[in-house]
């Protein structure tokens, strides 16, 4: 039997919040056509990924498959649904639909990794469709933290599909197209909605969203009171906010300085693509320098604390010629993104001690989200009246409390994480399947997998330290003088006082001078043996055990 | 002249939450007479202290004015006050005064590291005084979330201090004294308060806080409303409300279960001395596992998502016999610390996907704070009118919000870290001196500067990989075999595919088949050379740099 199916895999950002990458496909069992939409990444953190640059999904499954897709298309330009595309596309060579904006931002990474920059094609919004095998698309304006952002009307033959993308309700988002009620009741008339796919992150806020436009008058009034120099942070893609704090730093008769590659990066791509108009003027940083700080707003990078950014970088002291003093005041016009909470708490009281006043978000007065609470989830459900819910675009947590959502108002549902494959032809979704996914790391230039081990030692490596020994054998299995051990990460020295290393040092000898032939000949054996010495002395010493690396030479009559 | 000065140190928990550690002094200068109020620790993070246990305040200038030091006072059993006390001790060697609840656990610590337990004396509270050198201290009941925290006051010569520990304004705290505004107007009544050094936690907090007595409702409703088996956590000295926890669980028809050591503890020492009655009756957990989930409850520790505590453990599956599973509800009755949302959220995940529903503190109803908020500063300030405020226990942030606090009150104030010596004799506090302090690490059983470069090699080697070389050279500094490259913690190959350590090898390799001979006869130089090598490989193959270990072996005629 042939019969077609359709399906629905997340191999990323569900259960999860980060590293977007969903597969929907359509045709007869394993023979299914496919499209992929959004390919993000995820930023490591020390605790589960030290030295890791970006986190992607694993697209083994895809790449085995790449001969079925049709292609990929990217909702809007966050690192969380586009960061991937530079890295990724090579495995999967397939063309790249996004709107202008989006697009402009994914030719930046193509042609930072040398990619064909035609294979990334403009859309234009609905009504205009992409047909994809047999797959129809439209991009559906809706309001987010970016320009540009966009809904996914998928048509196929089995039935028609919303993908929400990341959305919140605003009908007045300063820059971008407004969410469209009266859009979204016409997409639902047209054709039943058989599958709504959709956004979980606030689900759990019970409070209906506030519009971006309800800042203005907020922001306004901070800087205006404000004495010393502004600077204010947030997320460098929020154009909008970038937009409204500029002009309230020139309401204030402040020049502005955008401060940050990023942030730059974002205003021109916005202007040229001309998303972004009315901006105000800006003032290269060696310019900014000159002008006096009562009548100077710097809006800067680094809102989640980055290290490299600008706000840690003034938090430390001068950067590119300024610096913050008492009576200066630095506003977050941000969240705190949970896991970036020490980050930023070290640069508020780095400020403090530079007597900076630091303003954030505390009471909600500077900053709103960019996703859908509850009560706006509640309202996409009614408008769409979709047969079957599948929230995405969450950790569990907030996929399982969205499922309850929509089961509460009769909608089928299922909570559908990484890798698992939904079948959507019936009427109610079904698992067809869970197909083995993971994580992919950039090291450096590198993509290791997340279970390769590299990284479960490097946090071995922190939380132990490393001990080092060598030891020389000659043809006889003799040791050819001493062992040697060298320490990183690890006290120097222990309880009795005695320099760490040498105790391990002198361990390994008597073992050299004791241990057996059969030990001393074979390479195994004597690394295990080695391996138990450092051990031993260093529970005993310090009273923890280290990582090892047993280095065991013999020279070879040559 | 040798006219008496009254002095203040913080040495840990001003510029911090955690390892609180103040010093007081009087007497001529330089030869002031001291007393050490409370020896806490903090906890290290992966981030910027992997492999560390335990973070306390750097004893060394206490250690060098030994002779001088008086006694030491602890306000109360939290480990950010207390925990530091058996591992610092040794050090100093002096009588330490506490209340009955703390003195136990003090003697716990004691015990564990065989100190002299008669070196604990416990003290009644007020109107008792224990006289320290010049030093007169009472113990004033204040209400925390710890049974018996106090406050102290002490007088000098040159006048009377209010040390206010942890408190928060709270009339029925359910276990333990309530703060009493009688009491502390009385206190400035008596003598007045010549300063005020003042808890700053909540300083940022705008409403007044809540009573603990005000949780009890709340919590019975949601248990009473439960279905299958009842798991809630809290911290473990948070006596009072494990006392409301296990009392909405028995009003509920359910048997109480204390899981985890710490928790079993507390109670345990809290019953012993009297200061918590009629906690319900609870079974051990080899009972527990035989009693129906809907009639069960367990009270756990592991709030803060610590890995190894008793939440974790649950929420990766089988626990001590106990299983978590559909139905079942957990409730977080506490806050999440900063730094510790990810543990915190990785479980709420896990049980999430168990069908397990998570209760968390969101909306404020199933905790309340141990620390008093800003109106509730304010009144300690109004009731003791000190002449000056000295803010402690907070970050810069707090610190400097709170003396904003007490200076829009017209209280003279000192934003004082850690380190600075403050002069209390006159009527505004002076910065006398800066003292070098600073942190030292538990790690395993060996306490390590924070500054010897321990841990900045196991954040490094977490981040960068560790790269080992090891070559033997002759006794004419001739390369005997090949050079060995071991990896850990970084990918096995790179760009071009190959094995990046034998990359590694064959770089080292022409290097010592080319390297000039004073290269060859010098290790400094070899090393320094060997290191470019490995580093450079890196760059090109897997575009970072590891760190390194060269061992450079040479054979030395015997």
């Amino acid at each position: 039997m042939s019969t077609n199916r359709l399906i629905y895999l997340p191999l990323g950002g569900a259960g999860e919040i980060g590293m977007n990458a969903y597969v929907y496909g359509y045709g007869p069992e394993d023979r299914e056509r496919l499209i992929v939409v959004d390919l993000g990444v995820t930023f490591g953190d020390m605790e589960s990924s030290p030295g890791i640059d970006l986190i992607m999904a694993d697209m083994r499954w895809l790449v085995e498959r790449a001969d079925r897709i049709e292609a990929i298309f990217i909702t809007h330009a966050h690192e969380d649904h586009i960061g991937a595309l530079g890295h990724l596309w090579p495995m999967l060579q397939k063309r790249v639909y996004a709107r202008r904006f989006t697009a402009a931002i994914g030719r930046l990474k193509f042609e930072e990794q040398g990619h064909p920059l035609e294979m990334i094609q403009t859309v234009e919004p609905r009504p205009a469709v992409i047909e994809a095998g047999p797959f129809k698309v439209q991009f559906v304006p809706v309001a987010h933290s970016i320009p540009e952002s966009s809904a996914l009307v998928i048509d196929t033959p089995a039935g028609r599909i919303v993908h929400s993308g990341d959305f919140k309700l605003d009908a007045s988002p300063i820059v971008g197209e407004p969410w469209s009620e009266e859009t979204f009741r016409q997409i639902a008339a047209e054709r039943p909605v058989k599958v709504l796919m959709c956004d979980s992150t606030n689900v759990f806020t019970p409070h209906p969203g506030r519009s971006e436009a309800t800042l203005a008058d907020p922001i306004h009034g901070l800087i205006a009171n404000a004495g010393g120099m502004v600077v204010a942070t947030t997320f460098a893609s929020n154009v909008a906010r970038l937009k409204t704090l500029a002009e309230a730093g020139r309401a204030a008769g402040r020049t502005v300085c955008l401060l940050g590659r990023a942030m730059q990066r974002m205003v021109k791509v916005a202007g040229e693509t001309g998303v972004l108009t009315g901006f105000p003027p800006t003032v290269p940083v060696e310019q900014a320098a000159e002008i006096s700080r009562q009548n100077l707003m710097l809006i800067v990078t680094g809102s989640q604390g980055e290290r490299r950014a600008a706000t840690a970088q003034l938090s430390r002291g001068k950067y590119l010629g300024m610096e913050m003093k008492e009576g200066d005041m630095f506003l977050f016009s941000s969240k705190t993104i949970p896991g970036n909470e020490r980050g930023v708490l070290r640069i508020w009281n780095a400020l403090s001690e530079m007597g900076v006043d630091v303003v954030d978000d505390t009471n909600g007065r500077y900053h709103v989200s960019g996703h859908a609470n509850r009560p706006d989830l509640e309202k996409m459900h009614e408008v769409l009246q979709p047969k079957i819910l599948i929230p995405m675009h969450g950790e569990h947590r907030h996929l399982r409390e969205h499922a309850k959502l929509g089961a509460a108002r009769g909608i089928a549902t299922e909570v559908a994480t990484n890798g698992m494959m939904i079948d959507l032809t019936g009427d109610v979704p079904e698992v067809a399947e869970y197909i083995d996914t993971g994580r992919v790391y950039l090291d450096g230039s590198t993509l290791i997998g997340a279970m390769d081990g590299v990284v479960r030692d490097r946090i071995r490596m922190a939380l132990n330290g490393h001990a080092v020994a060598t030891v020389i054998l000659d043809e006889q299995d003799e040791p050819l003088g001493e062992a040697w051990v060298e320490l990183m990460g690890l006290p120097t020295a222990g309880k009795r006082g005695t320099a760490l290393a040498e105790m391990m040092e002198a361990g390994v000898n008597d073992l050299l001078a004791t241990a057996p032939v059969k030990v001393l000949r074979d390479d195994d054996k004597l690394e295990e043996a080695i391996r138990r010495v450092l051990r031993q002395v260093a529970i005993e010493e310090i009273g923890k055990k280290p990582e090892t690396t047993i280095i065991v030479s013999r020279l070879i009559e040559e």
